[in-house]
């Protein structure tokens, strides 16, 4: 039996928080990949970070996209990806690491991809998206089996992953025997109606439109994952699932007013559509 | 006799988008341009494409303008135009190519019109603008014969390409002799009232207004057409009506409290103007 | 006797535009400025430019400047101010040239002042401002005699340029013996209540506050000022009447709910602000 | 006794400005910070100075942060800070000296803070954020006797400072001993209700919230005190007190309807937030 989210999730999740607290609290939150092309890509994943609550945030990535990250999310720290021992020091310090928005195929980002892989412990919640799931495919790699791991693919690179081909994908999905093969504790499977799998069973969203076609729109939602991860001290599906529902949640409001909407706009959005959301239990 | 554009070609073309559809339904959308002077150019087209719905945006571009672009449109992907390989593999992928947005008249800018126009096929449609058109003219070259092809030129630009002089463009204009000889299936000619040729003859746009007597203005134009033909699978000749009647429609709106409109903000304009004019009909 | 500036210039100035004309009809401005220091002092003239109406604008400046340029205006054309024949060219297709904002005093920059003062012709209004006037003053250079120029100093540029101590300028100002002898058309000179110089008088503005007492200020209205000369075809003192007033105004009205206006966002409202003033006379 | 603070403390230093000002009436704020990592939170500080009313700001900072600087807040200027000439003559020339924001720990940093701290004089108030406060800790500096000195550690960074460990804070705070030991002259301790001690006494802020457990909410603070302390010709203490007041209560304000709040938003609130809190008394 397939659950439906609903709006209750984000009241479960996104409580008010306790008066006496720090940034530290929340989460640091730190986000590996833009190469030279995709530099946007974890721009926006930042901007997703910082404005749905993440306490630290810092990007690793191509020092071409410097300049454009700080114009854009100046809240977020920088580290260049090709200094390798600041970097592993970053994961060691780091809650969630999001590993792959926009990182590209390229040598250096299969090398990156093996060398967080073996880097993150179990005091970190691992986030894979993008490239780096197609990296992890065809280099035939583990997800470790020590760190908590969530895998965001689209239908194609599940498809590379679990090597079940698209057209079987509905009736077959991920099992347990799956799940533990594969070491992907929750697996977020963005099609059409997005399903989230876990070993708390599946969980169905109904709700988003065509108007999330756009490119872009992923990397704000591996953004919000991590952020809620790094700041929700709760059923680790579930705020997985309120995550994957404020972002569609948020593209249904705007799209009242928007042909389309853009991930940018979505990823400043988050700060005030949390406030819209937050439950007073804390 | 030339027909008028008016409103009802936009609920004609904007309709609303299947449920169950991907940003690759929306089109691969690339646009190339924009040199060490003119990359404001590039980015205001590529905010335009993005805004308008495009589901993929390449900008291939000189190295300098990658930060500015990120800036404003993280959502676009970026390639390094000097990088011939990568460049010719993004026009294979591409559905659409814009062609000469800010792309000046460099040696560098003259081989690469020359070799773009070599490497499209059938597979993607041509929208040529600015300062491609001027190489065109210059170099005597063909618009390529098995590609459908859009060109944009202001009057000036038009005397160049069709050899009529600027005083006897409103005699003679382009009839079905010279579409074929310059291999040009749609002609958006723009001035005081944009008149657009095809082989489905001759619409005349009587909307607009000196408030769009800014630089910018036609760059942010290419954009819309070329996301409006990579998403919506119609009428070649309504699509690029639809796109034009959009621009200046919008301009017309913004003007009501803007003595000049700004292009780069009519561009970000775009989602909630497309909002406000499609039709539920899918 | 001191005239008073008031509302009924700016319906004097900004008419409407005729519906038939081009963005060549409306000016093609240049910008010269923005050393690795004071690169925000020639973007915000930028800004101004662009939002004020001017049909074109070019920024030529060290090219560290560039990204943020077209970050915050990619309406604005770029020149690196070290390519001289690039740089003299576009003085020979400016309408207007603005020099000085936010150039610095290095050997380049007086160098860069004097070559300017040599190339600009009968064609070009100059306007010329902040560091240049220093340039000027120091190396006791003269402003071309064919070359309609306005200056704009604050008053202890105007002590360097005229030799007239601070304290006196209230009772001696400039008499037209003065500005024959500088070559000056048009001085403002920026005080608490700045005046206008011209050989068709003196004319005072009352209005302004405190609140316009952060830096950048003047470089905004540096930008107005290029914007309206290029555009209104008018008396020349009346246009730079209508763009000091316009600056003050929108300040003015912005200081209702900012303690500080930033000049940045006077800039940025400035195509709001003159359309609610623009007459419908054209 | 700890008096708490409340709204009062705004209307009393943030008065109408004098008509007949000028920006250097406001203070030339110059803030030092930023290396290659942390440049956004020298931007935020810069945000947070300009749109609280400092007459000039510049940025000391790697060249590499000049480009979003400059895309965030054009009104600042900037100086590579490794060109130490231009930044002593730079210190000469300013009235508060901001050290610290997001500058690292490199060997740069610390020699860079020691030549700071010797080059400040009597004419200078220096304001001694984030790593700057670690390093004179590490290195056993004193702060410049002769320069009225503001320190705003977080509890962690001052129990390096002070030797006295988080676990005593809250019953030693800092005395008149360790106040003239240290050199500090006002002390603003960044904890859950932040408390502000100097020769006038301990003044304590039972406003603020969790919203504002955000990276770059100290940033922002300092620019906030460094621009207040620049303009506000007052008891220093209540100077400080009221920058520390109008952080809080903004982002109150915000958090109304922001789950989190922004510290760039935040910094860019300012210049509204201190017009609706103005007295008319000037």
């Amino acid at each position: 039996m397939v659950k439906q989210l609903n709006e209750g999730i984000l009241k479960e999740v996104i409580v008010k928080r306790p008066a006496d607290s720090y940034k530290g609290d929340y989460g640091h939150v730190l986000l590996i990949g833009g190469d030279k092309q995709y530099g946007g890509a974890i721009t926006m994943a930042a901007q997703a970070a910082v404005s749905s609550g993440a306490g630290l945030v810092t990007v690793a990535s191509d020092s071409v996209n410097r300049s454009a990250l700080h114009s854009r999310v100046p809240e977020a720290m920088f580290v260049d990806w090709s200094d390798l021992e600041v970097l592993m020091e970053q994961i060691d310090r780091s809650d969630v690491v999001l590993l792959g928005s926009g990182m590209g195929l390229s040598e250096y980002a299969v090398s990156l991809v093996k060398r967080v892989l073996m880097q993150v412990s179990s005091k970190q919640v691992l986030v894979v998206d993008g490239s780096a799931l197609t990296i992890v495919a065809q280099e035939n790699l583990m997800f470790p089996r020590e760190t908590f791991t969530i895998a965001t693919p689209h239908q194609v690179e599940w498809e590379r992953l679990s090597k079940i081909q698209l057209n079987y994908q509905h009736e077959i999905q991920m099992n347990d025997v799956q799940r533990q093969m594969l070491n992907i504790d929750i697996l977020v499977l963005k099609q059409h109606h997005t399903v989230i799998y876990s070993s708390d069973g599946q969980t169905e969203l109904e709700q988003g439109g065509p108007y999330q076609a756009v490119g872009g729109m992923g990397d704000v939602l591996a953004g919000i994952i991590a952020a809620f991860v790094g700041q929700f001290k709760f059923n680790m599906t579930q705020t997985v699932e309120a995550a994957v529902y404020a972002h569609t949640a948020l593209a249904d409001q705007m799209a009242a007013y928007n042909y389309i909407v853009r991930p940018s706009l979505l990823a400043d959005g988050m700060a005030n559509f949390m406030a819209r959301y937050q439950s007073n239990f804390d």
